[in-house]
């Protein structure tokens, strides 16, 4: 048996992560064995709702609480359950550093980054799911996970399927993500003006939040992924291609310097690659839907557009920079999507206030080294101020 | 340095192994170490030209030649050379013998099984090429190599590629064998009636002997392939699928539990799946064509036609019934396609003789266990005395 805690469960992964345990272990009871997992910290941001009903299903040892009114709520109602419970910020490092093998790093955003470091800390194996841990503290989570013997399992899709087939020869020649190519791989570039966020947020196979479909309708999606497994596989920027892949049944792929080309498919079910992290290097039997190749009939692939989807080119350029700018290209996104998002500028919009935010961190001086999760916070909240002014000054 | 013998080294796959032999030692050496594989011996069957070269250019410590003409031819051209030269149908196995970390098993036909089973008595690893090795005596090499300890890998691509992406995790839930499906995939079954030899030979994406582009436009390859996989995995029937697949980039995949699906890809060379056969369980940098998915465009997939390609149900069927069904239905198809070539029946023929052969040697008692070579060559020589009857019935 394996122990475990989730950072996040309440999210969309974190609740296919409890669907995930729930069903191998009852399916392990019911063949007269012991569960394969034992729940140790479950954590939310501030849906109580959903963390009670999860406690009370699960019985984790504690569940920890971001939020102080919602914390509040879920302390009256697990009064009595035997189930500790922790508020406050600090309570998500708490629950990061009780005695687990794993950690699934499951929370959304900045706010994932020194539970998660805190997991590492203590050499936990990390299931990752939190895009910003690499994306703009790659350098610092690779380096700590080394230092302190903790193992990264990627949660991703992509990353999920590079790490289902990579081996560690030191022959590979290639990695290769693919990408949806969003809803607008075949709009001409003509009508991009008139794309509004509902347009954007209809990603062709994955649910998705909003944030995460305007990024992958622009493709700054797939360049933090590449972000993500540069810092991960220890990959050079130049060793990374984009294929745009519609049917999204290829997650990505691994060249090999024999000509061979290994890939992981599947259906687009988190469930695939959560269950693969929980297990590796085993496997379990997991009810996900299963591939149909002749339903399935064809696999189609395109290079990227670089002149309709600038977000990928930039992505490269922050990574061979390296330092804080992927730290400040991820921040200044994520002001330029929601400023999209409030219909303040257009889509085409998104990628120039990114473009000159980075142009502006530079004339200022903040493309640097950094080495904490301070330094990390510190250019973020500067990539963040940069691009809310430039936006700004952009807006209708 | 791995030591190994090249058993049919005259024949395709064993010029392609010996060319990546060459380049991997040549790069090695220019790299300033020392090559990675040392030749012990090589053998073919008569063609005397090619294996004289092959001998003065790789310096084995030993060459074989089956046919006594040849033999002497090349046993004059060696003299003075220090290479030992072996003369006879016996030599193949004396050359199988020599002691040697690894034998590629490359003889084609019958003729390649008793001096692939004594190397697997010695414990070799075998680069398994022959496919009537597993096809005609599945059973019985499989046991060997359990029992002597000898390791199998498969060069076929379809079976190599499962091995690349095979985990020993018990949860493989199904293998899928791709196929290109022949030229005749998009020819109406009532034109089938006037298929030559010349378009049956026209495979679309392998450059391959006649016997084995006719059995690739029948399916029947497909078929004998899917007996191959069952034996050397030890999967059931039930558990292999095949797929059409036209562009031949998918080498073939397997489906485990979780829903993950792995596949290993590549462009159609030999060279790749024998590659990985020689550097097992590592790689090594080859310089085989690489694969350009904004290329490719397009990965298609189809069900197997049944009607138009009934010879992977016989296949199927005769793997059901296994002992000697598979080698009859093996040697009854050789004779069929022979047939064929000859023009003296017609595509659609083909396998029916092959049906019909296999319901007379049911009828005639001749469905059963087998034990050794010599009960293989028996059933070998019945299914060809058989089928040669019906195809004369059948003759025009």
């Amino acid at each position: 048996m394996k122990t475990i805690s989730i950072l996040g469960s309440t999210g969309s992964v974190g609740c296919s992560t409890l669907d995930v345990i729930n069903e191998v272990n009852q399916r392990s009871l019911l063949d007269g064995g012991d569960p394969l997992f034992e729940l140790i910290a479950l954590t939310a941001h501030k849906n109580a709702k959903s963390l009670i009903e999860q406690a009370l299903k699960y019985r984790p040892k504690m569940v920890a609480v971001a939020d102080e009114v919602a914390g509040k709520e879920v302390k009256i109602a697990l009064n009595g359950s035997g189930i500790e419970v922790s508020i406050g910020t600090d309570s998500l490092e708490t629950a990061a550093k009780m005695d687990s093998d794993m950690v699934m790093a499951a929370i959304v955003g900045a706010a994932g980054l020194s539970p998660t470091l805190a997991a590492i800390k203590r050499g936990a194996r990390i299931l990752l799911a939190n895009k910003e841990c690499l994306v703009s503290a790659g350098e610092i989570f690779v380096n700590s996970a080394k230092k302190y013997g903790a193992e990264i399992v990627p949660v991703d899709s992509e990353h999920n399927a590079i790490f289902q087939v990579l081996d560690n020869s030191n022959l590979v020649e290639k990695l290769i993500l693919t990408a949806s190519g969003g809803p607008f791989r075949n709009t001409d570039l003509q009508d991009f003006v008139n794309i509004t966020p509902e347009q954007a947020c209809r990603h062709p196979n994955w649910e998705m939040g909003t944030k995460i479909s305007v990024d992958s309708a622009t493709l700054m999606n797939k360049g933090l992924e590449l972000i993500e497994a540069a810092y991960l596989f220890a990959m050079p920027e130049h060793m990374i291609d984009v294929v745009i892949h519609p049917q999204s049944i290829i997650h990505s792929m691994v060249c090999y310097s024999d000509g061979s080309v290994l890939a992981q498919m599947g259906a687009p079910d988190m469930r695939i690659p959560i269950s693969y992290a929980l297990s590796w290097p085993k496997r379990i039997a997991v009810a996900t839907p299963r591939l149909d190749f002749t339903k399935i009939a064809e696999l189609q692939f395109f290079a990227p557009d670089n002149l309709k989807f600038p977000a990928l080119g930039m992505a490269r350029n922050a990574l061979k920079i390296g330092g804080s700018a992927p730290t400040l290209l991820n921040a200044a996104n994520e002001i330029a999507v929601d400023t999209f998002l409030n219909r303040n500028v257009t889509f085409l919009q998104i990628s120039l206030i990114v473009e000159k935010s980075m142009e502006k961190a530079d004339r200022m001086g903040n493309l640097g080294k950094m080495e904490t999760i301070e330094d990390v916070m510190h250019f973020d909240t500067i990539g963040r101020k940069i691009a809310t002014e430039i936006a700004k000054s952009m807006a209708n």
